[in-house]
């Protein structure tokens, strides 16, 4: 059944790992999975380029669906395969609202924690880095992280992101921690935080689509004093 | 139905016309509708604060649901009502996947087109503008809406963003449009798009929720060049 998917994504990449945690989580890992490299400048290939007109990564093909946005392949997945693998939207109204409010709010954490600190070190100019740039980044990224301590500390241990299963904001906000630790941050700062990474860490699906290129490597250590 | 649902608003908030649209495809216009003043710092009250921990508009309750990320409001809206007014999400997967992207893809309509110039003129320091940086955005937001005429020209005049109805995708691309001519810019530039911006700009549930301080104001002129 999915021998007619395809996903082309980039080692690393949080918005890929999302679409490869919902795939496997519904069942689908038999995908066409072309790894990019964006070394090579896979991403602005013909071949993408065709489907796909920014270049972003990821972008899956099903048959003649074509979808490159992560929540929005994420979305398609559980509404074409909704008996299939793990319910990752919820049939309850009030409950299926936290989910889709947390799938999409979790672009925060991108924003703020990871691309927010991070271009301080890589997308500023060295003469434009202070200080103070530093500290209201940090400042944005920890504010962000307090948001999701709390979503969590209501919910108590062992429980996902939206409750007590695990959906479709778990696969959309998890991998965003994951690029996070990765990179060096000390997530120990927010115990409930911790706990979640933990318990999604060694989840099958999240396993499955670990990004190669961290394997065997020693995690960095740029956010180390965030 | 609708009076144990209030969505919190503010005038000229892209984000806000995109749930207020889809309030009214799907009948609900007599939900509680409480516009806040930015000027005051509404967004910031206890009140709002307590249900959107960012004070970020639109917010949305509806008895024990809550939701504040527009294209989560919006998705909530057309799955609890799914038969009831406009149907915003197509049932044939195909069609559904394309919706979803297109949705979910208008982000960058916001992000290189309406913000990316905006905070030239108004987010960045006198001292830090130069020809090069708006020419940089410049460039940007033209790419973005070259990709969204393209869209169009496959379709057609008359079509909207992901065929031949109106539906969730229009809901979330076409408020910035509207925020798009408001501050001047010169939409003939795409003429599939200046169509398109014609097609729903008289739609009842846009004018319904059209910004209520831009009426009887003329459009600025800050984006005129671009």
């Amino acid at each position: 059944m999915a021998s007619d998917m395809t996903l082309y994504w980039v080692s690393g990449g949080a918005p890929c790992w999302r679409a490869m945690i919902c795939l496997e989580e519904k069942g689908l890992s038999g995908y066409n999975s072309k790894m990019l490299s964006l070394d090579n400048k896979d991403q602005k290939s013909d071949e993408v380029l065709q489907i796909n007109p920014r270049g972003q990564m990821p972008t899956f093909k099903h048959g003649n669906v074509v979808a490159n946005e992560s929540l929005a392949i994420c979305l398609y997945l559980e509404n074409t395969f909704k008996n299939q693998g793990t319910k990752l939207l919820p049939d309850d109204p009030a409950q299926q609202a936290l989910v889709l409010q947390r799938a999409v709010e979790s672009q925060n954490i991108r924003e703020k924690a990871v691309f927010g600190v991070l271009s301080y070190f890589f997308g500023t100019k060295p003469e434009d880095r202070t200080e103070a740039l530093l500290e209201e980044r940090k400042k944005a990224c920890h504010e962000e992280l307090q948001i999701w301590e709390g979503y969590l500390a209501k919910f108590g241990d062992g429980s996902y992101i939206a409750g007590k299963d695990f959906t479709l904001a778990d696969a959309c906000a998890w991998p965003f921690l994951g690029v996070l630790v990765h990179m060096g941050f000390n997530l120990s700062q927010y115990p409930h935080l911790a706990n979640y990474y933990d318990l999604v860490k060694d989840r099958p699906s999240v396993q499955a689509a670990w990004p190669p290129l961290w394997k065997g490597t020693p995690d960095k250590d740029t956010l180390k004093d965030i």
